[in-house]
């Protein structure tokens, strides 16, 4: 089975462990509503399914975004970063990204509000 | 010299180089600008002076972002998210942000155009 095109597999620059970090995007209104890890894989599966796919560091396994909670992201654009160690996806997300219930994994996050 | 507020130090889930990843986004149009990384101790800096800070893994030094391209970023809220393992950053940014001279480090990096 072929994977990810390798003009494309042949730029990404991953950590030790084969991943890159994913900044998730609303692509309409610009949240960052999450961030993730890819690896070749998951971007190969991203790529070719229009379905945001991650690594799950934690549970060592693919996930696909919103398989069990309905929450479905549907990927609009994929973007590398001038280093090719960061992938931005702009994605269309139905109801809340967070796994808390929040829209975004940053909503209850605020540790500022005033600065100097 | 006090560091990082000990209520955010003991959130925060950092990797096993004590970094974390933290997404800049400019405040207002929501543009995704670049990805860089934190330790407790740049976040402390980038909480108390207002001006982004990072812990750049290549040079093994802090930086304060535009300190010496001049192209700076002005914080305006910081957000950990909902495991503390990631920070966003809204910040303004003066000028381009990505070192390559483009306002964003994702301007010139689509693999995308078209999807399932």
């Amino acid at each position: 089975m072929p994977g990810l095109a390798p003009d494309i597999a042949e730029r990404l620059s991953r950590n030790p462990d084969g991943l890159l970090p994913a900044v998730v995007q609303q692509h309409d209104t610009g949240e960052v509503l999450m961030l993730a890890w890819m690896d070749d894989e998951a971007l190969h599966r991203t790529l070719t399914t229009g379905r945001a796919t991650y690594w799950s560091r934690s549970r060592g396994e693919y996930w696909v975004k919103g398989e069990t909670s309905g929450n479905r992201q549907w990927v609009r654009e994929v973007r590398l970063d001038c280093d090719a160690d960061t992938i931005l996806i702009k994605v269309d997300q139905e109801g809340p990204a967070c796994h808390t219930g929040t829209r975004t994994c940053f909503d209850d996050g605020l540790i500022t509000q005033e600065l100097p």
